[in-house]
C-alpha cells in the first residue's frame, strides 16, 4: 500500500463530466489499496471570473480581500469533487487549506508555504477516507486566507507529498507529459519518460508551462518523485526525479520564452562599479534580470544589455532613465520583439560541442543571434521573436532524430 | 458612539450596484462615529445555483460536503462588499464564520450557534475597521464548515449583537418593515413603527417571511433591539423590542400561512391514551403538529384532526396509516387545500372580544371556519385555501381603520 498525492488543475475539473472523470481516477487509485490525497484547483475559469468580478467593484482592492475572494474557488471545486467521489461509493472528505494545515507567509497573493501540519489529513487517512484538499491556498499567522500565486496548486501537492513522505506525487494537467519541444509547434517533439529536477526547472523557467517552478524546487529538495500526466488520456506521463537515478540524456528539451524584453544602456563609461549600480537599482525594485551582455563600445565606453520579463519592462525603464545622466551613459533603448530559445540537458556538461551544434542549427536556418547565455545544463539565445518558432524546430531537428529516443 | 450590527440579505448584494449601495449605508453609519459589524448573505441566487451544481453531480451528497460548498457563497459576497467599502475609502476587513468565532453544533445544514467568541471582531473594531462577517455559517467542533439553514444570516447577526452587547441590530431586507398584513395583497396594510418580540415570533411562524424565527427568539432572550428595514428606501423600518417598552396595540398584524395541510383520523375509540399514541408517533419522526381539534363522533368514537406543514404531510400519513387498525380507528383522511389565517397582538389578552370580531369578519365575508386555535397573543383559523386572501382582507379591514394607526 502506497500513499499517492494526485493534483488536478482547473481544466481537469471544469465541468460535471470532467469532475466524474477525476473522481474515477481517484477512486481507481484508492481501490487498488492506496491512501490517496487529492489536491484540486478551482474549476476552469473560476479564478479569472472572480478576479473580473472584483475588478468591476474595485480594481485596487487589497490583496487580503482578493485572497478571501479567490480561495472560495477551490472550496467549491473540492466539495464538488468530494460529492462525485461519494457518488462513486468511496469514503471521502474535503478539506480547506487551513483545515489541511497549510501555514503560509503573509504575502497575500504570493504567499509561501512555511509549514504543513498534516494532523487532520493523517486522521482522515486513518479513517480510510480519500482526502480532497484545496490547492493554491493556506492561512497566515493572523488566521487570514492566503493564496500561493498562479500554479500554486502544484506546490500545494508537492508540499503534502513531502511532509507525508508520499510514494508518488502525480500532477494531472492538460498535457500528457514533458516533451522535447512544444508538441503543438514542433511536429517531431517526443514525450520524455523521465527528466531530472534540474532540467525540469530550467524548462519551467524557460516558459514550458508544464509544472510550477516552486513545486519542482520543493520536489527536488525533499526528493519527491513527480509524474506529469494527463487526466484525459490515462497514459503514463513523464517522471521527474533525481538525475543520478537515470541515464543522462544529452538534451532533454528545447523551449521558447516570448515573455522577454531587451534593454540596452548605450555608452556607459568604462569605470568599475557602474554595472553594480544599474543592477542594484533593478534588484531594489524586485525586477529579475536574465541574460546580461556587456559589449566593448567606442572611446572608452561600453554598452550593457540585459533581458527582463515583459511585465517588468516599463518599471525597469522608469527606474533606470533618471540615472542615465548620472551614470554618464548616453541613452537607454529597448526591444520587445525578441524571444529566448533554449536547450536544456543534464548531458551537455560533458559535451562541449552542444553549443556549437545549436548555433549551427540557427545559422543553417539563417537566424541571427542577439545574445547568448549558458549554464551547466542550459544554453539560451535571444533572437527576433518572428524567428522563434523556426528556431525551435531547427534546433529540435538538429538534436532529436527518431532513433535518438 | 454606538456599536451597530447591520445584516444584508442576498438581494441587497445581488450585483455590483447593490453592493455599492450597501457599502454606502455601512460607511455612512461608520462615518457617524459608530462601530459597525456587517453580516452578509450570499449574493442573489448564489446559494440556489450552488445547490443546483451539487445536484447535477450527486443529489444525495453528504450534508457535510454541501455545507463546504455553500459556505463559499458568503465568502465571495463578504470579500466583494469589503472591496466596495475599501473603494469608498473606509478601513475594512472581512471575516469568515470560523474567523469571527461562530462555534456551532455539528448538524450540517441546520447547525445551531453554540457560542460566538468575538475576539477577532473586537480586535478589528479596536483597529477602527469596519468588520464584514459571513452570515449563515460557522464551524463545528471538528473544525468543519457548517451552515445554519435558510434565514440563518439573521441569526448570525443577532448572535453577534448579543455577544457584543450591540446598541442596535438592523436587518436590511427587501421589505421596508413589518406590516399589519401582506402589503402586496391587502391595500390598507400599514407599516408598524414597533412590534414586540412575541408578536413578531407569532407573525414569523405564521408565514410573514420578514425575520427568521430563531433570530427573533435570540433577540428576545438577549434583549437586542432589532430594526427591520429596506436597503433600498433608506427609511426607518420597524423596531422589534420588549413589549413593556411600548404601548400595547390591540392587534399588530394579520398573517396567512398556506404551507399547511389537515389530517383527520376518523372514528377513534373514546379511550384514554390514544391521542398520546398518535402524537408521540409523529413526534418521534420530528413532525411538528400545529392546530389540534378533537370532535365528538358517534357511537363512542371521536375524530382527531390536526395540521402539519405541507412538506411533512406524506411522512405523517405514512407514519400513521399502519396504526389506524391498531388504534381501532376507521380511516385517515387529509386535505391540502387549506390555509391558516391568524391575527397577532399583545393587546388581545385583555380584550376577550377580539376573537368574536375576527369570526364576525369571516362570517360577513361568508367564509367557513374549519378549525380554531388560540394563544394569549394569537388567534388562528383554518379555512379553505381559496378563501385565504379574502379572509386576510376582511379581517384586516375589521381591525385596522385609518385612524387606528
Amino acid at each position: 500500500m502506497s500513499l499517492i498525492v494526485q493534483k488536478f488543475g482547473g481544466s481537469s475539473v471544469a465541468n460535471a463530466e470532467r469532475i466524474f472523470n477525476v473522481a474515477d481516477i481517484v477512486t481507481g487509485t484508492y481501490k487498488q489499496g492506496n491512501d490517496v490525497v487529492v489536491v484540486v484547483s478551482a474549476q476552469g475559469d473560476t479564478t479569472d471570473d472572480l478576479i473580473e468580478k472584483a475588478k468591476e467593484i474595485n480594481p485596487d482592492a487589497s490583496k487580503r480581500e482578493m485572497d478571501m475572494l479567490l480561495t472560495a474557488g477551490e472550496q467549491m471545486s473540492a466539495s464538488l469533487l468530494a460529492m462525485a467521489i461519494e457518488k462513486l461509493g468511496c469514503p471521502v472528505v474535503s478539506l480547506l487549506g487551513w483545515q489541511a494545515g497549510f501555514l503560509t507567509s503573509s504575502a497575500y497573493g504570493t504567499a509561501r508555504i512555511k509549514r504543513v501540519v498534516p494532523d487532520r489529513i493523517k486522521k482522515e487517512l486513518d479513517k480510510k477516507n480519500i482526502v480532497v484538499v484545496t490547492g493554491f491556498q493556506g492561512v497566515n499567522r493572523y488566521n487570514d486566507m492566503t493564496t500561493l500565486g498562479r500554479g500554486g496548486s502544484d506546490t500545494s501537492a508537492v508540499a503534502i507529498a513531502a511532509v507525508m513522505h508520499a510514494d508518488l506525487c502525480q500532477i494531472f494537467t492538460d498535457v500528457d507529459g514533458v516533451y522535447t519541444a512544444d508538441p503543438r509547434k514542433v511536429p517531431g517533439a517526443k514525450k520524455l519518460k523521465t527528466i531530472s529536477y534540474n532540467e525540469m526547472l530550467e524548462l519551467a523557467t524557460l516558459g514550458a508551462q508544464v509544472l510550477n517552478n516552486r513545486s519542482v524546487e520543493m520536489a527536488m529538495k525533499y526528493n519527491i518523485e513527480l509524474e506529469v500526466l494527463s487526466s484525459l488520456t490515462r497514459e503514463p506521463g513523464t517522471i521527474v526525479k533525481e538525475a543520478n537515478k537515470m541515464e543522462k540524456m544529452l538534451i532533454s528539451g528545447v523551449a521558447k520564452d516570448e515573455d522577454v524584453a531587451r534593454i540596452s544602456i548605450i555608452g556607459v563609461p568604462d569605470r568599475p562599479g557602474l554595472a553594480f549600480k544599474i543592477f542594484s537599482k533593478l534588484s531594489a525594485k524586485k525586477i529579475n534580470v536574465d541574460i546580461i551582455l556587456q559589449s566593448i563600445g567606442h572611446n572608452g565606453t561600453k554598452d550593457i544589455s540585459f533581458t527582463v520579463g515583459k511585465s517588468n519592462l516599463k518599471d525597469a525603464i522608469d527606474t533606470l532613465t533618471p540615472y542615465i545622466e548620472v551614470l554618464g551613459a548616453s541613452s537607454i533603448v529597448h526591444d520587445e520583439n525578441v524571444a529566448k530559445v533554449s536547450i536544456v540537458g543534464a548531458g551537455m556538461e560533458s559535451h562541449p560541442g552542444v553549443a556549437a551544434e545549436m548555433f549551427e542549427a540557427l545559422f543553417e536556418a539563417n537566424i541571427n543571434i542577439r545574445m547568448i547565455s549558458t549554464s551547466e545544463i542550459k544554453i539560451s539565445v535571444l533572437i527576433d521573436r518572428a524567428d522563434a518558432d523556426r528556431a525551435v524546430t531547427a534546433i529540435h531537428n538538429k538534436f532529436f532524430t527518431p532513433d535518438q529516443l
